[in-house]
């Protein structure tokens, strides 16, 4: 029977403890959610709500079309205005996800013939964004610049190189100076993927490619999504105009893909103004994410020290972590759980993620759950 | 320099008059939209607009994370419930666009050995779904059952056929019938796009596929957006609950996107259930779209007979279809206008959509202005 061979993924899956099922989530809950991306907690800011429910009020609820045809309104224009103005880029598009932002910005520079550098620890999206695009894939280790150096030395024609700037398990930084500096040695331009980077890392907020003093680099094209800090939907690539132009053109997730709704982008753009008033917001969070990675430590949990807003906790197997959560959920205390196939390197984790919004006895809390639930 | 080779690109581009470019639209404009693909004119209805807004004040402006994580409210699961019974398949999953959708569905369900055959007509989404994907795919000709037939005959092993059920350029009906009896004969699956069918076609506006008797199938998947006849934004894959688990295990694009914003979720349930309440607005749409060809021909244009919303009008070349289109917006009307290489035969054409919320006068003017304005 057609899709009969699911039913024996399913089993398998089911089998290793790996099957994963949907929980919808009320309203209203008592849980504390250490476990979105909702860094700066402005998705339900009465601003950032506000401007959901005016954008689809003025411009309707759908964008009806393509972006080439009807699906760029006035508002799809501010939004992209005032994020290339925020990151110091020449111009920015915006697309329906982050997850299409990557597809467009990989495919679109990557034509046949070209060379695309991925390190290892990528996004699913930039990932496939690699699998769709003409060029030929080089995957390189985990932040390995020397590795980058090589494999671009290796190439003639266009090349680039790609990578994240906050990987989204471990929190890590990419070696961004060391990735910049190979590319540059050979002339290859450089996509980073600042989703967890942006409104959290660098001066008021401006993401790690700004404060690695990347952003407005004629090589340089940055990626980040309106769905982590902004509390949104929706996705953006930024750089310079002709890079812009040709993704308008070019890419097509954003030919063949209807606009962002008006609402997603109004969110945005009210979560951007917001943050612009507000820059300690973006402080706030690495501050909390800081107590939350020495007070786990000082319990004596293995904890990653935070470079942006996740923590990771090392869990010893993925039974354990899954366990763990579990725990911390009937505690009252909702964290992610990596666990293979959803890691690189094969240690499950829990994910903790730190928001602006977090009060000290929240804080308190969450160490207290996740110490006394530990495997 | 990197990405230098862009430039020549767009010189390319410039020269063949191919360059596009954005043009934002205000709020309110005297512009009558033939363009867009709002095809049941409820983008801008009351009730859908402030579906939009009361999700965004209930859930917050963004689902905050992955739909496995923290990304699934109970407005999705209501919303998936209220798409597959309406439709009538056993289940639903909600992305957070139809080319996510679309991306899931063939990549997840065509696996490493696996056989997809694929339309030569299809959208960009399913074709980049069929990249993506493991299996190995062959190309059919447009509507060909027997080539179908014919490839489908060739494999051992899990296939799928993939296709449009309204293509997007012409629209034109797939040859649902026999493409589904050409999978039944040799156990293979069906995968359907119903992006143009779903609020237009069948009872009630139920869609190609339901009124090709396919939904509900154990052998049959179908996928549709919430960005056209729904007014909103997002996708959705109907079909079987062991595919829709399936998906929520394997699909990349559900795994690791941010879950569809709430105020998005909100307006797409809102315009499915005044639809219910409301179903003459698909049988309005056809009519409309009847009236345009039989009026636009009568004035001697070679235009498509519609099989859903979409009247497609032949023009002599790629630079006539242009100047054409852009005569007709100075006279007040947006048309959509397709050429090279967004089509895939080499025929330029205007595609003049109908919307259910079309007044008679504006049919007059609309024809008028066509028909004015032929090259
Ligand atoms: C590093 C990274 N890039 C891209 C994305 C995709 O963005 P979105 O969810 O807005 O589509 C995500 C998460 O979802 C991410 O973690
Ligand atoms: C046939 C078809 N499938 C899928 C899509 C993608 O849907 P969405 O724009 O909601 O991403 C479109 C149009 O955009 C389409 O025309």
């Amino acid at each position: 029977m057609a899709f009969g061979w699911i039913d024996e993924q399913a089993d398998a899956r089911r089998r290793a403890g790996l099957l994963r099922t949907l929980l919808p989530r009320p309203a209203r809950t008592r849980l504390l959610d250490l476990a979105g991306n909702d860094y700066l907690g402005l998705a339900r800011h009465p601003e950032v709500v506000e401007g959901a429910a005016a954008a689809a009020r003025t411009w309707g609820a759908g964008a009806t079309g393509s972006r080439l045809v009807t699906g760029t309104t006035e508002l799809h224009s501010t939004l992209e205005r005032e994020l290339a103005d925020f990151c110091g880029a020449e111009a920015a598009l915006v697309f329906s996800s982050g997850y299409a932002a990557n597809l467009a910005a990989v495919t679109a520079l990557a034509p046949h013939g070209s060379l695309i550098v991925s390190d290892a620890g990528n996004h699913a999206s930039l990932i496939d964004g690699c699998r769709l695009a003409r060029g030929t894939v080089q995957v390189i280790g985990h932040g390995d610049t020397e590795g980058a150096r090589k494999a671009l030395g290796t190439h003639d024609g266009p090349a680039v190189l790609v990578c994240d700037t906050v990987f989204s398990v471990d929190g890590d930084l990419a070696p961004l100076a060391g990735y910049a500096a190979a590319c540059r040695e050979h002339g290859a331009g450089l996509i980073v993927d600042d989703a967890h980077g942006l409104g959290v890392v660098g001066a008021g907020g401006r993401g790690a490619a700004h404060a690695a003093g990347l952003v407005g680099a004629d090589d340089v094209v940055v990626t980040a999504t309106l769905s982590k800090s902004l509390g949104s939907q929706g996705g953006v690539v930024l750089g310079p105009a002709r890079v812009v132009h040709h993704l308008v053109n070019a890419a097509r997730t954003f030919v063949f893909d209807t606009g962002l709704a008006p609402a997603a982008a109004g969110a945005a753009l009210a979560a951007l103004r917001l943050l612009r008033r507000e820059p300690w917001r973006a402080d706030r969070v690495r501050e909390v994410a800081a107590q939350l990675h020495a007070r786990l430590t000082a319990a004596g949990l293995d904890a990653v020290r935070p470079q942006a807003a996740v923590v990771s906790v090392r869990a010893p197997s993925a039974r354990a972590a899954v366990d763990w959560a579990a725990a911390c959920r009937r505690a009252g205390l909702a964290v992610g759980c990596f666990r293979p196939p959803s890691v690189p390197d094969g240690v499950s984790r829990l994910r903790v993620t730190a928001r602006a919004d977090l009060t000290p006895a929240q804080i308190d809390h969450a160490v207290r759950v996740i110490g006394d639930t530990r495997p």
